[in-house]
Parts: C-alpha cells; sequence; structure tokens
C-alpha cells in the first residue's frame, strides 16, 4: 500500500498505474477519516470490483459551517492507515489543507435545486464545499468508479448530478448504509455520543423502520408521515429534530402533502436529521413504489 | 480529419490515440465557430506544440444573457471544416446543444472576485456559462493543454483560476490578439458592422495605443487614464462605451485610483467594451512593469 501525502505523488501513481494496464478499473473512496466499518464496505466492495483502489482521507475545511465541528472533528490516521490496508486499498491519498488549498480559493462548483432541502437547508454552503472538493478530488485521482455510502444521500444525490452535469468521467456507486447491532446508522460522529445519547440514538432507525409501516396504510400522506415521525422521535427525550422530510428521489422535490402516498410512483427519501446534545446524526431510507423499502 | 458530434465518438477518439501514444499531448481550442485568423493562431500553435489537436465548435447558450445575440450569432460549419482541415487540426468535435445540455443543467462553476469587473459587470453570468462550459469540455475532451486568445483577456483570467483552484490536469496557454491590419482586433461579431461602424471601431486599438503612450507620463493615475480614454474612445461618433476600465493582471482587481501607475510593479490590464449599434466589441492590453505593452 503506498501513502501519497502530495497531489503531484498521486498523479504520478495514478499515471504508473495507468501504463502498466490500460484497460485497469480504478476505484476511488473519498472520505474525511476516522474509518469505521462503513467505510470498511466502500473499500472492500471497490477492491471487489476495481483493479485498483484509491482511498482519499480529507478533512475538507470548505465543507463545514463557521459554528460546526471541523476543529474538533475525529482524526486517527494511524488506525486509518491500518484498516485501509486491511480492506485492500492500494493507495491512500492523505493531503494536507495547505496541500489542496494552498491559496484562498475562488471557484465554487454548485449543484441548485438538490441543495435546497434537508442537509442543504441546515448546513448552508455545505454541499457547495462538497460539489467542490469532490471535483478536486476526482481530477487528481481521475477514477473509473467512485463509491459513496448511502447514509448521505444527499450527497450521492448532488454528486450524481454534479457528475453528470459536467461530463465528469466517473461512475458514482451509491452504497447501502451500514449499521449498529441495534439499527444505528455508522458515523464518526457517533463517538461523540455520551452513553445516554448513544442508547437514544437508535430512535432514528427505529422512525425509519416504523416509516416502513406507516407507508403501507391507505391514506398516508407526506404531511401525516412527517407528522408521526416527529411524535416518535421526540419520544427519545435527549433528542433535538433539526428535520425530518419525506421527498422524492433523487431530485429531492416535495410531493404533494396530500397525496396517498400508497399510491405514488415514485421513489421516496425518508430523511432526518436529530441533535444529541452537540452532536447532530442523520439518517435515511430510500421506498420505491408499494413501500417497498429499496436497499441500494 | 475526424469529425466527432457525439461525446461518446469524442471520447473514443481521444481513448483510441492514448491507447497508441501513451505519451501523446493533446491540444485543444475550444472555439463558438464561425472561425477567423485568430482561431487559425490557436489551431496552428497547437498543431506545433502537440501530437493531436482537438477543436470544439460550440455557440454555448449558457453564456449569453437573454437579450443578448445567441440566435443571430454567425454560423458557417462547412466553412470553419475547411478552416481546421487547412490549420492540421485531427479531431473536430461540434456537439448539439442537446448532446452537451439533454436536461435542464442544475450545476454551475463559477470563480468569483474575478468574474465582478469588465464584461462579468455588463454580462451577468455570462462567465458561469464559460466556467461550466469549458469544465464540461475539458471532462469530454481531456487536454493536456488548452489554447485561448487574449483579446478574451477575463475569460482567460477566469478559465486560469478555475483549472488552478479545482486541479484540472490542462495547461491553459493564453495567445496573443490577431489584429486587422488597421489594428482592430478579430472577432466573430465584427460581421455584423455596417461600413460606417467598421471604419470607426478601430478607435479600439488606436485608444490601446494611447494608453501605451500615457501610461508613460508620470503622474499617470488609473483615474486619469480611464477619462483620457473615455474621450479619446468618444471621437468615434457612433461609440457608445460599455467600460473602459485599468485593472490588475490577472486578479482584476482595482489599482489605487491615485496611484502613479508608472511606479506600479504590477500587471495591468486596460480594456474596454464599446457598442456600435447593436455590436458590441471589446479589446485589451496587457501592460507590464515600466509602461512596456506586454504581448503574451
Amino acid at each position: 500500500m503506498i501513502k501519497c501525502e502530495t497531489i503531484d505523488e498521486m498523479r504520478k501513481a495514478i499515471s504508473a498505474f495507468r501504463r502498466e494496464k490500460p484497460d485497469g478499473v480504478v476505484g476511488f473512496v473519498p472520505t474525511m477519516g476516522y474509518l469505521h466499518e462503513g467505510h470498511a464496505s466502500l473499500m472492500k466492495r471497490s477492491a471487489t470490483e476495481c483493479d485498483l483502489t484509491v482511498l482519499s482521507i480529507f478533512v475538507n475545511p470548505l465543507q463545514f459551517g463557521p459554528n460546526e465541528d471541523f476543529d474538533r472533528y475525529p482524526r486517527d490516521p494511524e488506525r486509518d492507515m491500518a484498516l485501509a490496508k486491511a480492506n485492500d486499498v492500494d493507495i491512500v491519498f492523505m493531503p494536507s489543507v495547505q496541500e489542496m488549498y494552498p491559496r484562498p480559493i475562488k471557484t465554487k462548483v454548485l449543484v441548485e435545486g438538490i441543495t435546497s432541502r434537508l442537509c442543504g437547508a441546515s448546513r448552508p454552503g455545505h454541499f457547495d464545499g462538497v460539489g467542490t472538493v469532490v471535483s478536486k478530488l476526482f481530477h487528481i485521482v481521475s477514477p473509473d468508479r467512485a463509491y459513496f455510502g448511502m447514509k448521505d444521500a444527499q450527497q450521492v444525490a448532488v454528486i450524481t448530478k454534479m457528475t453528470e452535469d459536467l461530463n465528469l468521467p466517473v461512475s458514482i456507486i451509491p452504497c447501502e448504509t451500514i449499521r449498529e447491532s441495534d439499527g444505528l446508522a455508522l458515523s464518526s460522529r457517533n463517538v461523540y455520543l455520551s452513553e445516554e445519547e448513544r442508547k437514544q440514538a437508535v430512535i432514528l432507525s427505529q422512525a425509519l423502520d416504523a416509516a416502513s409501516e406507516l407507508l403501507k396504510l391507505e391514506d398516508m400522506t407526506a404531511d401525516r408521515l412527517v407528522s408521526e415521525l416527529h411524535r416518535i422521535v421526540k419520544q427519545a427525550e435527549l433528542a433535538v429534530i433539526d428535520y425530518i422530510d419525506v421527498l422524492l428521489f433523487p431530485d429531492l422535490t416535495e410531493p404533494d402533502g396530500q397525496m396517498d402516498l400508497s399510491k405514488s410512483e415514485d421513489q421516496l427519501i425518508v430523511a432526518m436529521a436529530v441533535r444529541f446534545g452537540k452532536t447532530r446524526l442523520i439518517d435515511n431510507r430510500l421506498f420505491s413504489r408499494k413501500e417497498v423499502a429499496c436497499h441500494v
């Protein structure tokens, strides 16, 4: 396994691979590090499907708001390197902030519409930062396939749209959310939770399970579903709801609030962001036609 | 010479070249067609410096404002093909609007700051359209070098900044403006001019020559230079000034209006946009330290 800390090293490593294997497929797993089994599942899939797997570890300041957790975002490069090696990663790209942003960046890659709801609404500018850094990383690594976890469903929608709109020569591969045994979606931010918060945090996945049942009921509208889910999440007394929303996927537009969702032909996403103390957790689930949970 | 009308054809042609010549250098000349000697100079330079030259011809609707000349922008594909062939172009990429924008585009690539002055101010959204289409074209053609004329100096500044900020693996090569024998900068839009307008249009390059002399004077400030140039351009009675500006290049920020420019250490750009009837012409000149005109 090679570790590249500069853009130049990274480009040379990819060129060398392409020269050796002109038909080789390069898989890419962009992350902010502090890797967990969710990331491991992406690395494993890339290693299975591609001839070379590149993992990037970069906590991108551009996608954090001024009052967010950039400085205290958890980091553990040594453990990350071990996990990367154990999951058959070939190259780890771990640039510094100075390497990625040597001077103030004036260029923004932004996706309109799709970013106005959910985390785009509660974290203004977040997805501009995501689009910009992912497009930089794609230009540096030039992968054929890039793997993203569906826990960040809006991120997947934004990056897929950006890739199509800008003709980036990369296939975006959405991968299933990995969960703890009680259902909590894996996240690097779970480490922030106190013991009691961790216990109560299971309410997110429980609410999504409930949504699956509620969507089987006739006359279930988006408005009613959202209000039922509010009621359920509030049962966890430490939970402070940021948003709970039901939208069409992947356009992230609103369904008619009064429409009977059991009759909907569209793919729906039920998504939520909930705070426990200082920690903001997100989770979501896709539902295709006839309320069958869709595991992407 | 090959002509590609689809993105897929274009990508296959480049892949075939790369496979055959892994060390080959691909040069790219993006244009809106209706080619003239200015474009020819870019094609010639690419053909000299690169192993493969790609010319794109695409009148990009995204960079025209609602009241601008998209519909009447001059087009002559047959003459363009002949000129491309005569200048050793290997591949002409000539996609339809439908091919480039099969559905409404939601992604924008924009460069802040540098686009707030000059044509960015008089043509709102213009450079967002330029940045977006150039980044699409770069992703489709994947050139090593891209050639742009300095007549569109702000475009060169914007694309250079975008390329650096987003780590696009392309070298941007600015090329000298080509002029008629009387000094008028070549432009596809010159064809719009009536005989009398064409005669008077020489005032732009005459004003830039005058700027060169004025900059040799001691105590010449940006404010004074701009007002002298206004006086000169107004001598052409059909001229309606859109802007005349003196800025630092390539950041396109304002110098201190009261500073003695003959003492300036910075590279300056004197740039103007002037209307003759319905036709808007632009021209500019760079001046490096000590008032020596800098031919990029």
